[in-house]
């Protein structure tokens, strides 16, 4: 089996003082858009143009179920993951709303889902296995079933760069993905295990605890991984293979990347370990209530743009602050400059 | 003189309950969407109703100048408002990009530049006085001219709500009102002046010092001011004085006041000394980098919901929030329920 390579490229950096420039023509005292005149600044290097422009905005949500869900690691059945899909597929869930309410295109993903699935245009079947295998008792995934992930997530993302899509928004569902997402992070960062846990869809106390104690006898029984590739394996799940897959393959296509909550983020985690370039397209659309979710943008030395107290994931975060990068280039492109304007200018150096 | 007195209905309670387990109903778990819940209850008592809607958002933009602005309290020159007006009303502003990106309504208010200007379809003209007088040597309005701001920014408020408009969202324009807002905030709060006083529109250092030493001059000049009104009258200015008679009109007729940045709650926090009713119908949209907006927004018991490091008013952190306030109120109506999506409940009870 070959391990798929992606080639990242380095962001724009010619432009970088041309772009300073016009962001501070603009009729507003220097630096008073704050974060967006970053935002502005990065996607004009990511696209490597003075007048960015987010085209064909999809939010993607990648389902798969998890064996160790079995456990009692999450308040829910696994069955919930395919019924939540349904609702995707009518409209109903919260993304549902936010993605109409904002313009977005809105797919589901079947990375993995523990059922079958009828299909519905909204739904693009790319499913690896009926859910990882049980972690606490063997690996969730194969070597060759994390390289069919990466597969289709290219495969996914390479349709929407063909249509003319320049940004994706991940989301995600999958009950007992918390769980992964901190195993995951547990194995990627020097974090841990305790501060890698949180109540994930609600547990009570009662509940956090026995999650914790169940994932730490999943680390037992693993011993230390190696690398992004084995500890997706040993942890799973499909749907966060697949999204790793998918945000190398939009860097690799300069694409923006909308990173969500705590189990989007372990999936950039997982992308970022086998290439940091994708986090220079990367952009963290909020920091959720979980627990460790903080930790893991610290990590990956993300800043995120919102902080709504959200702990849904499916996506809601990232379509929450979709206007606010559709803001940072629409000032880019429409405002007037001082000149055009025939604004006076700083008076202050007169005065001093 | 007659003073005008506004008769703010309180919220709803009797809906909270239904309003509750109408929230708690929707496929998510309990509490996921965070502040978005929270603003969705609000929402809900502020108009009575368990499916809030916002109609006919409009931004407005009260403008007007100060003779305060001649010492040097700002480093752009007075004509600069002007200048900006015409600016908006061309639509090159950073504002104009944001409401139009966003489908909100425009309008500027000539609230008291110094200036003649031209009659457009965008500019309300309610011009009280052509610029404040110079608080460092007399008292900026006269208690008349405080009244007669706050009746036209009721007027102001009667049109819009009569145009079926139940979201008013507030932004400002004036060289130099960063400093009356400093002056209202050191009378109106117990915040010592050197905690009220920041950079406004971009002081270096000297700037700021300077600044700070001008407005000290300014509360000797004045002693201590007795209330809102009498605050106004001696600080200024006619922009923030009808904000202020807006706000409560607004709260009167149960409409959404978006509050935006430093000036901005300058004026939620006199109407707030009228009545602290108005606190109940207004949602503050973000944390401003000017220094002592935080510590305003504390004093007033307000959140805000972003924190993009913006520091620009013209009201665009209020237009850069709407959407987020429209995802509160389009899940509540739009998204499905445990019950019609047919869902498994939570698991927990049973395991524990």
């Amino acid at each position: 089996m070959t391990e798929h390579t992606w080639c990242i490229p380095p962001l724009t950096t010619g432009i970088t003082d041309i772009l300073g420039a016009r962001i501070d023509s603009k009729t507003k005292p220097i630096g008073a858009l704050g974060l967006l005149e970053e935002l502005a600044l990065r996607l004009g290097r990511m696209q490597g143009t003075t007048q960015p422009e987010l085209r064909g905005g999809v939010v993607l949500v990648f389902a798969g179920d998890h064996g160790l869900a079995a456990e009692g690691v999450s308040p829910y059945p696994s069955s919930v993951t395919a019924q939540m899909v349904a609702n995707f597929l009518i409209g109903g869930a919260a993304i549902n709303v936010f993605a109409r309410q904002n313009g977005l295109d809105f797919k589901v993903v079947d990375a993995g889902v523990a059922a079958h699935l009828v299909p519905h245009p909204a739904l693009i079947g790319a499913k690896v296995r009926a859910g990882t295998r049980n972690t606490l008792h063997e690996a969730a995934l194969t070597a060759h079933e994390v390289e069919t992930c990466f597969e289709r997530g290219n495969e996914i993302v390479d349709t929407l760069a063909v249509n003319g899509s320049n940004a994706v928004l991940f989301g995600e569902m999958g009950i007992g993905n918390s769980s992964a997402a901190s195993l995951l992070m547990n194995a990627l960062t020097d974090a841990p295990l305790k501060n890698c846990v949180g109540r994930g869809a609600g547990h009570d106390d009662v509940g956090l605890a026995r999650k914790q104690a169940i994932l730490a006898a999943v680390r037992s029984r693993h011993g230390a991984t190696n690398g992004p590739r084995q500890a997706l394996a040993a942890f799973g799940g499909c749907e966060i293979a697949m999204m790793t897959g998918a945000m190398l393959a939009a860097a690799e296509r300069r694409m923006l990347i909308v990173n969500d909550g705590f189990i989007v983020t372990a999936a950039l985690l997982c992308a970022a370990r086998i290439d940091p370039r994708v986090l220079d397209y990367a952009v963290s659309a909020h920091c959720s209530a979980e627990f460790a979710h903080q930790r893991m943008l610290t990590a990956l030395g993300q800043r995120p743009l919102l902080d709504l107290g959200l702990r849904l994931g499916e996506g809601t975060g990232a379509a929450l602050v979709w206007p606010i990068l559709l803001a940072a280039c629409g000032f880019l492109r429409e405002m007037s400059t001082f000149a055009s304007a025939g604004l006076s200018e700083r008076v202050e150096e007169v005065r001093t």
